[in-house]
């Protein structure tokens, strides 16, 4: 850090690679720097319920790793099997689980970074609370590699749910589904995961899966619920009635845990089944308020057909976190030039409808264009001028999160 | 704000002035701003589960209005009678549930904010996930006024618990209590709240109030447990049974709400029945990782005795949260510097065993000169980078947080 910080030379940390948003790419040349070998799971203090990691461990060793104490990591990016913890940080990952347990920023207790100038800062401690000072703990989490260099990181764990149950409900119209997922919440119930697959998404999982899934609805709820036994068996109970109540055309409840298995897969699996379709995929993130899925998910459609693209649509239902995806080729610069315009136009509807243009993915290189119409010329100056007092040189990871000129933005009528 | 940026006046934003750091004190002069009449209880959005309110809502006031309405907003600092949630929000308040349920910080979704030139800024939203650049949200929340004035907030709500349960253990020993603490979490049991008081504290309390606490046990936790009626019966079976196990002289679990609430009561009067002793009430929330609570405790002991100061003891055993508190006299110079030293050599034995100087009640003033003890001579200098850039003429609440100089550290032995 300190020799790239004496030459000038941009430092690209990178996980797996897995983001999204192209935050990890060396468009600036540099160094980028690989943590693979950085994999250490350095301790486990039970009484603490933390576990200490190095960066480079992955997501899914970390549950498999704590699973196995009776702890959980709730955070489950849908990358887990191949995203590195330190990627997840830099991220701040999301994933299935994030309506009821949050995301990964919520499971940090401390952290050790490397600053720009090679300075090594601990912030945080194996503390439930602590005030001393500003949050540079939450600044950095989700900070995609511009402010410093995650080296070690101490993780909040939680006892791990006794049980989980595992149901899906099918739709005929995408209306009843959204309404299903609204009721779910306004009846006090937050399900441990609660996702969304549109009938794009449904055929072309099915067509690689070929796990029985209906191709012919225009929607599907996946539904899970985890906790002490007695509790999931009503709360699935409630769920199940109020999916019948609100129009669901068949509800299955998984039997086996290979079933469930089997569903969930299915679901995390929806980008790579997707990513078949076509020489390029590109897959983005708009969030709105979880109010806002059905007509958010109708502007999609509509947005699809007008720039005549083909757009499917899954995600996190329950916390109003959408994946349109676009099956496109990267040849084809006519067709390229039309996907760009109507995700500008996606955006700028979640924008509208009170939402952001990323919930999970990061903005990287891709959305640094879009920014400033979630978080204003304002929002983008602040961020500037705390990325500028932590890095004066712009050696992190240059041109991501910030970009060199703003996209005008799309008039959308209608919302 | 745009006028004292002109004129170069100190703005100290103050809710109830209830913050126990010297947090809203206008030590250096310019303009106090009361929250008074901007109290509105803007907005319930029950399908998002967010309410919406100004600053100068009280804390108990939502706690009664959502609860109405079957939701929970659980930070519970123990002045919640009378704090306002903007001063909740600046100090990042934690409480008795912060165990379980987490602080301020965890409920925050979006802050409209006015900045020191006057600008106005939008952070967060009603969205579960948002990644969208760095996270100003949590660098203003718990920033004690000093970045910026915080004129709206919308905040996260859950489904209210259905049930609740309250138990009282006694112990002849210390150790017994504490034990009975890590017993408890390593049962995988995360109880709603997890209290302690040392000998010193029950006898002031029971002397105040009267309710039957036994003055001879050197220490008595407060458990409460919350839920779905079943599962909150399950586990304070296992914890009665796990409070015998570990020593437990006498336990009882209150029969009536009306008990539960006096017991409840009872913990969160501490403070102001210990005020009672003496003319100037001292209380500090040195914080601990919470495995660390019993030779915390004893330690604190050691330092009263050591200074020959009255020091007595209560806080959160479940998120290691102490507050030691002293009762003495501000107008006798000679025993206040005996305190300084003593309050001193507590931070750097929490700081030493992995702890911070401050788990719930801010740095302001008073803990300013010991910042550094926690974050370190680097922390402090990229926390005043960022007050610089957000605050270039330092009119927001200066004085607070960051000191002057730094007092020197305490060598402490046998830690």
């Amino acid at each position: 850090m300190k020799l790239c910080q004496k030459h000038g030379l941009p430092i690209v940390p990178r996980g797996s690679g897995t983001n999204l948003a192209a935050g990890t790419t060396p468009s600036q040349g540099g160094v980028v720097l690989i943590f693979r070998n950085m994999n250490d799971i350095v301790e486990l203090d039970e009484e603490n319920l933390a576990l200490t990691v190095q960066p480079g461990v992955l997501t899914e060793e970390i549950h498999q790793y704590v699973e196995e104490q009776g702890l959980f990591y709730p955070p489950d990016p849908s990358s887990g099997k191949i995203s590195t913890i330190g990627g997840n940080i830099s991220e701040n990952s999301g994933g299935l689980r994030g309506l009821k347990y949050g995301v990964t920023k919520d499971y940090i207790l401390a952290l050790e970074v490397v600053l720009p100038n090679g300075d090594i800062v601990r912030t945080g401690g194996k503390l439930a609370k602590d005030v001393a000072g500003y949050d540079l703990k939450s600044l950095l989490v989700g900070s995609e590699g511009t402010l410093g260099i995650v080296t070690e990181a101490t993780l909040k764990l939680i006892p791990k749910p006794f049980y989980k149950e595992t149901m899906l409900a099918v739709y005929e119209s995408l209306e009843d589904a959204a309404e299903t997922v609204s009721a779910i919440l306004a009846n006090r119930i937050i399900p441990a995961t609660l996702e969304f697959m549109d009938q794009g998404t449904i055929q072309v999982v099915e067509g690689y899966k070929q796990i029985g899934l209906p191709t012919d609805c225009e929607a599907i709820l996946l539904i899970e619920q985890d906790g002490p036994k007695e509790i999931v068996e009503q709360d699935i109970e409630k769920m199940y009635s109020i999916c019948k109540e609100y129009g669901a055309l068949s509800l299955s409840k998984a039997v086996t845990e290979q079933e469930a298995e089997e569903l969930t897969r299915a679901r995390k699996d929806a980008l790579s089944c997707l990513a078949y379709l076509s020489p390029t995929t590109i897959l983005e993130d708009a969030t709105v308020p979880r109010s806002k899925i059905a007509p958010m998910v109708r502007e999609i459609k509509k947005v699809a057909d007008k720039y005549d693209v083909r757009i499917h649509t899954f995600g996190h239902a329950g916390d109003g976190n959408l994946h349109p995806t676009c099956a496109t080729d990267a040849r084809d610069k006519e067709e390229m030039a039309r996907v760009e315009e109507a995700f500008a136009e996606i955006f700028q509807i979640a924008v509208d409808m009170g939402g952001t243009i990323t919930g999970e993915h990061g903005v990287g290189e891709m959305k640094a264009p879009y920014l400033e119409w979630k978080v204003g010329e304002l929002g983008i100056e602040i961020m500037k001028a705390i990325k500028q007092a932590i890095d004066p040189n712009n050696i992190m990871n240059p041109g991501k999160v910030f970009a060199k000129s703003t996209k005008k933005r799309v008039v959308v009528s209608n919302v």
